[in-house]
């Protein structure tokens, strides 16, 4: 395998690039001059260096020197009694752009799958997490409205409500932007019913 | 223009159908045989002679002799102080199979539009339907999350709280089935963490 | 069942129409005036009655009183020693479209199948039909280049040489309009190079 | 910026890579271990340093130490006398594939553009490279069989036609694998007539 083939090999491991777009990604990498090609080698270098995973929601953020959590962990003016359990990192940003909560986070890494995939989260570490947080009074489980995030929601809604007395909600259901009645299914309407302000 | 294309042309009027379809449909229907023609010829004018449009809630129904209004409008089970404003007669099938619906309808007929389309509710036939409501308490608008779909909702929440003591209510959003949090826009994490459960 | 869904029912029959679509088309109808309903109801028994099968090339068409010859097969500008068979009715009118071609046709009304599917030609009437043409020099096979259309192509081949002293050939491979390389097979590109002008 | 933001902002520069995306391949890399992303930093820095263009075909590839052409210019088993052009140097592994072609290449760059977009081919490398050519007899235009494949093949005939007694020939167009009749425009049909075998 000459390099190449190698580097080839190495683009199909990013999430959702086939051997196609991966030489494509190869070709485009040799036409570009040399300062392009040394700025994303620095750049790659210097991601791995500075964004770190912080300490208390697990995501991967820039953490300033010497102190181990992200600016939303570390944030005073945030509510520790509100924890939210979401799946991914960018989960969080599309939340924050909402502008509709001021509580805590924790990322869980994945989902827990019913189908033959392989499934996966933080479990021992979410335990851990939530050892330390005395304030705590609600845990928001925000996972995706899909089989696989209400497995999950299911599982965690079980596991955590154990000789706990912490409320555990999960996100509403209802007719999203862009929903149109024609396709929606009857658990969305029941709930958008219900939900009807 | 032959005969050939005189009823593809007219297929090509049927919804979401381009002029290959219709020419499809023109040459399924010459290797149908005579009978399967036959028995379509006759229910679309069965369709339109027994199908009539239910007095009350205008939806197109199967009217049974001598009665202006369609099973639903018809079933005194049914509480009258609900009434749910939809766009389409298919809306009214989708809410029933949630079945967390009991109450009466208004097929609106259309939506109102923002965009250069033409929009169009049944706006005289709302306010006459309206006026021989003695019981109703509230009206639902059932509309689509989508940008006609709500202006024609502020339209009608407007004009339908004028000087009415009637409680207007729109359908709750949040997270449809198969909603991923990634894709989620912020109106929609907004009311599905406010809608949580 | 009632006329809705009978008509409902006859539309999921149209090719490429699901349950979904075919109960748009019914509350299309309904929305239309009797006129646009009882136009349509005439084109389609029209078609049925004017519309008839060439008896020489097998494609449905407008034939005139008394004669039982499509307008392509009357043609007596039109060579009959090149004969080409098509899998569709519409296959001709793509073909007649390019102007590259002056001898007569001949549906075969389908495919064989390679795969599960049932396929079908009309391998008798193409029979029957080779007998009468005393002047034939070339036979021109214009499947589609797919599975299938080559499957039936290579068939045809071996079938129709057998004892016969005439040509038989199959449409050129290459580029088609709008093939880029990077997507091109093996077999286009010998093809397209061994064709190369 | 931070290194986050700046890594996902080379990352859109990446050929069919929108923000989205980008972003993911950012938290992608930070979830490897440190050995994936050392690994690909390196194949990065590899692949610019031995992998150098082909002074003749001008592609991109793996050059042996002192020597300037690529394994296919330096195989004396190819003739000469033919020379092809194409657009990519993934098009040259394309019909390599195929097997049918054993002259030698010439890699363009990119097409000259009718539309807004900005065009470009390496003419004057092409001019200097045939310049040396002496045994050269035809000259294969293998473009896409798109607009800007077709204006640069027209443009390059005309060019390389002037004063020159050398054959220039473009792939032969017909259907391609999988080109249904149907979806045939008239001068792939007309050409796949022409063509046919």
């Amino acid at each position: 395998m000459n390099e190449l083939e190698k580097l080839t090999e190495l683009f199909t491991q990013f999430p959702g690039i086939g051997p196609r777009q991966a030489r494509r990604f190869v070709f485009f990498l040799l036409r570009q001059n040399a300062g392009y090609r040394s700025t994303l080698v620095h750049a790659i270098s210097d991601v791995a260096e500075h964004a770190q995973q912080c300490t208390h929601c697990l995501r991967y953020a820039r953490l300033h020197a010497q102190k181990p959590l992200c600016n939303l962990c570390a944030d005073s003016s945030r509510t520790e009694e509100e924890l939210m359990l979401v799946e991914k990192d960018t989960d969080i940003d599309q939340m924050e752009k909402s502008g509709a909560y001021s509580g805590k986070y924790f990322v869980l890494g994945g989902t827990l799958s019913l189908t033959g995939k392989k499934g996966f989260i933080r479990e021992q570490e979410l335990v851990k997490r939530l050892e330390g947080a005395s304030e705590l009074s609600e845990i928001i489980l925000a996972l995706s409205a899909t089989t696989d995030g209400e497995y999950t929601s299911d599982y965690l809604t079980t596991k955590l409500s154990e000789g706990k007395d912490i409320k555990i909600s999960t996100l509403g259901r209802g007719l999203s932007t862009g929903s149109e009645l024609e396709y929606a299914d009857a658990t969305t309407l029941k709930q958008a019913l219900k939900n009807r302000v």
